[in-house]
């Protein structure tokens, strides 16, 4: 048999998943001057919460309350069961946010290695972004490295890949925190799939161009996870949620034409940018849109007239999948080696702990050397990441 | 041969095209006393135009200037002459607004009917929701929808097929104007595919009751053209242009994901909704994700609990297309029978002279009895248009 698909030796990386930071990860990093301001855990019980309602644990940065401590971090619970937020620590699996425990997940998961991105700073860290004191936020932002580098990926260097955060208000001080992280192993760079609506520079000017820069230099992917815009896709005020989170594609489909259309990837020629959450299913369509509208409007609407953008996004693009049947039966037009494999432990995506299994499934059809590519070698060539990469079986 | 791709007896049915209303109009159907605020063309250089620029065309209705008497009818250039709008009459074919040119450029074009849009009003008449007197608005609303239905396509009733809209700021006169349109013969209704950017209730209300009532009980499809909800795909204000133009098929996705997760087609089940010039690549895509998406979240986001969104889909939706490779290739997964063909004249888009040779081109690998659908027999469906079917050689 020519198709075995998923087969024993090949291991599972996955390229988005969460960490939900416990609660001493800034205390027990900032200076002491800090520690009344910067993040920490207090229990109480929400606002409007009806009366005799369970104390949550809410995070307190700034005097502001950030309640949603887990967001859908639902994993192993039955869809009858989605809904109601956990909102404190005992009510989530350990693996959320203690990393033995996290491995264990793995294991049961059938999952080799996970990059995780943040909870609480949000998917970019976007939070300290927000924050009154920046000088404090830059310290948070070292902080979650320090944590993300030092003790949650320390504790399994060849399971847990560090992504780290970057302070975006200041491009110069980003490409330095990339650097010092890069240094220290990092991996990936999370970094907002739009930034003007952060009410930050757009990707059509020179203000990111030492991120890139810093990017490219170390190799390290800026990893754009669906949301990280904070502007999730809306119909109306009152349609239900559903509605956003089956459009969640729509903003890696906005990032993906304004990149392509931008002139980052011809002055950053091997900068990476990997597309997280967003699926892959609308990539032959919107790559072929996308060319389409370069051929006719190219002439006067000020973007490159030379290159044609969908040779930019096989070089520099990347996009993953969790449960994508229809990007995965056009993974040639999207190009095998564009895709990485995602599972999304601990939110409601996921289909944790049957990971592997659901793989092998929505995989059954693809040649064993394109399984390979897609769920493990693919991520490795984006990430830089060998640890216990089995060269023999592996063919890598 | 099985394939013979687009045969000679296939009658190619657009359902998306567009009329440049001529100058008259309004003039000759308004009362006297409407003239004077009524729409009507005036010569003068745009404000902000260089010294010593020729005049050009501008609609004024209620004191308002409207410039853009043709923005983007530039069918015929090549794409290198595309970017200077034509402003005057005799910038553009006189196929955009003299029905006798229109029916010859179809022929050399290998077109045998269209579904025209219109140009001043907005594609779902919005500028007439956007007036200040009401009843005048109702009483342009009137006249556009008599121009087309007494004027436009009474030239050639076998050719162009009437699309006519509605005062959008009354359902119970949109109903109503609905069902004296279907009298006269109109075949469809143009209709915004998001209301709330309008400032009208969303699609998750009882607001629209009377319209899809009147659709579903006339039979006349809403076609949903992209950017009639007056908010086209951005990304950053210093974006080029063209990352608008790529990401018009989002309008269409957010429209099909509210629509399915609306009560609407649980309401009316007969209900016909058509979108227009969004592409179908996607299709596949946003299906599996939206049933994905209801497969786990249906059970706390008060959405229907009972029905797949894929299955309405497939009862109550249709796509469009000009160019598609991507959905074409996809076209068992979307559902043979959603697709119709678009032709866009005289916008930017469209292939005209040679949309004929460029369907031949796309369809090249299609079966013959599929090719028959997607170019005529859906659209005939759809739209209830019978003329000059050809029942025998046309297996319709």
């Amino acid at each position: 048999m020519f198709f075995v698909a998923l087969q024993a030796h090949m291991k599972l990386i996955s390229t988005d998943d969460h960490v939900i930071e416990h609660p001493r990860v800034w205390e027990d990093r900032l200076p002491r001057a800090d520690l009344e301001v910067g993040p920490r855990i207090i229990e109480m019980v929400p606002a409007g919460a009806p009366e005799g309602s369970r104390p949550g644990h809410v995070w307190l940065y700034e005097k502001r309350q950030y309640p949603q401590i887990a967001l859908n971090a639902v994993a192993g619970r039955k869809p009858e069961e989605f809904g109601l937020e956990p909102n404190r620590f005992d009510e989530i699996l350990p693996g959320c946010y203690d990393p033995k425990a996290r491995v264990d997940d793995m294991d049961a998961d059938g999952v080799q290695a996970q990059l995780c991105f943040p909870s609480f700073p949000k998917f970019a860290g976007t939070v300290f972004l927000g924050a009154e004191d920046k000088q404090l936020a830059g310290r948070c932002v070292r902080a979650y490295n320090d944590f993300i580098l030092d003790e949650w990926c320390a504790f399994a260097p060849d399971r847990l890949i560090p992504l780290v955060i970057v302070p975006l208000w200041d491009p110069h001080l980003a490409a330095a925190e990339i650097e010092r992280c890069a240094a220290k192993g990092a991996k990936a760079v999370s970094f907002p799939e739009a930034t003007t609506t952060l009410g930050l520079p757009s990707f059509h000017t020179e203000h990111w161009d030492p991120v890139f820069a810093a990017a490219e230099e170390t190799g390290l992917p800026l990893c754009m996870h669906f949301g990280s815009s904070g502007k999730p896709p809306a119909t109306a005020a009152d349609a239900p949620l559903a509605v956003t989170i089956s459009l969640y594609g729509c903003n890696s489909m906005y990032a993906t034409a304004d990149l392509l259309f931008s002139r980052v990837f011809h002055k950053f020629q091997r900068l990476k940018v990997a597309l997280a959450e967003g699926g892959i299913g609308w990539v032959p369509y919107m790559l072929e849109r996308i060319d389409y509208t370069w051929e006719r409007h190219r002439f006067y609407t000020g973007v490159d007239i030379d290159t044609r953008p969908s040779d930019l996004f096989r070089r520099n693009m990347w996009g993953c999948f969790i449960d994508d049947v229809s990007g995965l039966s056009q993974r040639y037009t999207i190009g095998v080696e564009r895709i990485t494999w995602e599972s999304d432990y601990p939110h409601s995506d996921s289909n944790w702990p049957n990971s592997r299994k659901r793989a092998t499934e929505v995989l059954a059809d693809v040649p064993d050397d394109e399984v390979h590519q897609i769920v493990e070698l693919n991520a490795r060539e984006l990430l830089g990441f060998t640890a216990d990469l089995d060269l023999v079986s592996g063919r890598g």
